[in-house]
C-alpha cells in the first residue's frame, strides 16, 4: 500500500472548521474575530517516550492527548492539529487502532486533524495543535506574584509509578520493588498511556488563574518554570504528596504499601518528580479561592491546593511537620542529564 | 548539557510578529483581519531524506526550504514555525551549524521560531510552518481548468541526478552510470541539499495561477496531484525535458554526456519523476500568459511552458515529434511502492 492510500484510508475526515483540511500544500486556518491562535508541538519517540509494543490504540491518545495539555495550560480551546508520522512499516493492523484512539479523542474535544506527513523511518509521532483564546486571555507561565496560591489538578505520580514498575517487570530498570497490585498496575499503567488532558480546566481558569503550566516533566520541574519565568518562588506541602496520587482507587494491600514509612521518599519522588501527570499546576491570587473552587466543579476537575508563591526565589519543600526538607528531587530530562 | 539548555543556547530568538513565543506551553499567533493562517507540516527522517553525515548546515536550511514551499505553492507569506527535533545525542558540534542553516533561511523569509520540542532518539526533524494569505487568495490544487496552460519554475532533475550519483559513489544503489564530472556534483548537490523554496513566486501568482502544487516527489506525481482534485487531465511536451535541467551552468562533457540519445530515458527519468527539487508546478488560462510572465519577472524566477490541460483525465507525454510516449515514469513513495 502507498503512502497516499495510507493516509486516505485512515486519516482523512471531513473538516468542517476548517477552511481547508487534508489533501492540498497547506491547511487553512480562519480566525475568529478577537482571538489569538495557540501552537503547540510535541514529539513522541518509541522507546523513549513509549514501549513499542505499546497499544497502538492507546498511543494514538496519548501523542493527541499530550498536546491538548499544553493547550489546556494555555486556556485555549482545541481547534484542529497536524500529524506527522514515521513509521517502519505501512502496517495497516498498527494504522487502524492507532488512528481510531487519536481520532476518538479529537473528535472528544472537536479538534480536527487539517494536515501531515508520512514517512517511512523509525517510529516517531510528531503532533503540532492548534487552539484559540481571546486576545489576552491566554494563560502563561510568567503571571505568578507573591502571595498566590499554588494549585494541581487531579492525582500526581500514578503514571510515574506504573512506568517505573514495567520497566522492572521487562528488566528495563534497575531491580526495584514491585509496588503495585496487578489490578492497581492495571489502574496506574492507564494514566500513563491514555492521560487525560485537562483541557475543560485550563477554560475555567482563564481570568482566574495567574500562571499555569502543564506537567509532562514532573511538578516540581514544571512549576519551576512558572517560578523562573515569574521570577519568584515558592514552598510546598509535601504532606499531600501520598494524597495526590489516585490512592482511593487502590486496593488495601497496595495503599499500606505506599503509606509505610520505608516508601516515604520513593513515593515523594514519584508525586513530585515522576512526569508524565499531564495534569496542571496553577497559581492564582488567595481572593480567588472561591473562584477557583468553582473553575474545578464546572470542569468536574478535582484541584488541590498545595503551596504558596513567595518572593523569596527557589522551591521549598516543607514536611508533614512543617520542616524544610533537603529535598534533592530531580525533573525529567529527555536527554538524561538531571535537574533539580 | 541538559535539553532547556540546548533549546535555550541554539534556538532561542526575539520574535517580535509572535505574541508570545519559546519558552511557555504554547506559542501564540494573532492574525492581521481579513488574513487566513497556511498550515504545513513536513518531517525528515536521517537515512530517508537525507544522509546521517549530511552538512548540518545544510540540513537546517533544507528542513525550513521544504516546508517553505508547501507555503509557496498556497501562495502564503511565511510568518513563524514550530521545529521539533529527535536527537542522538545534544551534539553542539552538529547544533550550532544545524540551528545556523536553518535560522539562516529563517531570517530571510521572516519567519520566527515560535515553539518546539527536543528529544532523544534516531535523527528526525519535525518543522510545522504557519504563512497567511488573504481570505479566498490561497492557491489551490483543485482550480486547473481544460484548456490552461502548465507552467513549471526553475530547474527538475538536478537534485535526482546528484541523489543517484552519491549513492552510486557510496555502493548504497545498483551500479549506474556516473553521469555528472565532480564538479557539475556539486552544483547539482546543492540543489539536492539545499533547494530554494519559490516563495516570491507563489506569492506573484495569487490571482494569476488556476491551481498550484510544489514538486517534492517529482513533476508527474506532483502534477497529478492537480490533475486529480481538479478532476481534468494533461498533455505534456516531454522534448523540453532536457532543457529544464539547470544544464547551462553544467560543463560540456557532462552536456554532452546528458544529451545523447541513450540517456534520453534516464535524463526524462530524472526530470519528470525525480524529486526533491522544490519547483512549482502550476496552471493558469492562456488569458494570463502576460501576467504569468510578469510574475515570473517580479519575482526573479524563470518559469518554463510545459503542457496544457485538457477534459480528458490522465496525463499524457509528447515526444519532441508530437508523438504519444508509452510512458512508465514513476513518482516517488516513501513507502517504496511505485506509483505511476
Amino acid at each position: 500500500m502507498g503512502e497516499f492510500d495510507l493516509i486516505k484510508r485512515f486519516f482523512t475526515r471531513a473538516t468542517p472548521r476548517a477552511v481547508l483540511g487534508v489533501g492540498d500544500d497547506c491547511a487553512l486556518l480562519q480566525s475568529a474575530p478577537g482571538m489569538q491562535m495557540a501552537i503547540s508541538t510535541d514529539m513522541l519517540v518509541s522507546g523513549r517516550h513509549f514501549f513499542p509494543d505499546v497499544d497502538p490504540r492507546a498511543l494514538g491518545h496519548k501523542a493527541l492527548a499530550v498536546n491538548l495539555s499544553d493547550l489546556a495550560a494555555c486556556g485555549a480551546k482545541p481547534l484542529a492539529f497536524t500529524l506527522a508520522l514515521s513509521l517502519p512499516a505501512a502496517d495497516a493492523a498498527w494504522l487502524e487502532p492507532f488512528s481510531q484512539g487519536l481520532l476518538a479523542l479529537a473528535d472528544a474535544h472537536g479538534c480536527e486533524l487539517i494536515g501531515g506527513d508520512t514517512t517511512q523511518g523509525p517510529l516517531n509521532i510528531c503532533i503540532t495543535v492548534f487552539g484559540e483564546v481571546p486576545r489576552g486571555m491566554a494563560l502563561l507561565r510568567s503571571g505568578a506574584q507573591a502571595g498566590d496560591d499554588v494549585y494541581v489538578s487531579g492525582n500526581l505520580g500514578d503514571a510515574s509509578l506504573a512506568l517505573a514498575q514495567l520497566l522492572h517487570e521487562r528488566g528495563d530498570a534497575p531491580a526495584t520493588q514491585a509496588l503495585l497490585d496487578p489490578a492497581d498496575l492495571t489502574l496506574a499503567r492507564q494514566r500513563l498511556e491514555q492521560p487525560t488532558a485537562r483541557v475543560a480546566l485550563g477554560l475555567a481558569l482563564r481570568g482566574i488563574a495567574s500562571a499555569v503550566a502543564d506537567i509532562s516533566d514532573g511538578l516540581l520541574g514544571d512549576l519551576g518554570h512558572i517560578l523562573e519565568r515569574s521570577c519568584v518562588g515558592a514552598t510546598l506541602d509535601t504532606a499531600l504528596a501520598f494524597a495526590l496520587l489516585d490512592i482511593r482507587r487502590y486496593t488495601p494491600q497496595t495503599r499500606a504499601l505506599l503509606a509505610s514509612e520505608a516508601l516515604r521518599q520513593t513515593v515523594l519522588q514519584h508525586v513530585l518528580s515522576g512526569g508524565d501527570d499531564y495534569e496542571l499546576v496553577f497559581t492564582s491570587p488567595v481572593s480567588q479561592r472561591a473562584a477557583v473552587q468553582a473553575a474545578a466543579l464546572a470542569s468536574n476537575t478535582p484541584v488541590t491546593r498545595i503551596g504558596q508563591i513567595e518572593t523569596a526565589p527557589g522551591l521549598r519543600l516543607l514536611d508533614a511537620q512543617g520542616r524544610l526538607l533537603d529535598h534533592r528531587f530531580h525533573s525529567f530530562d529527555h536527554f538524561g542529564s538531571q535537574q533539580e
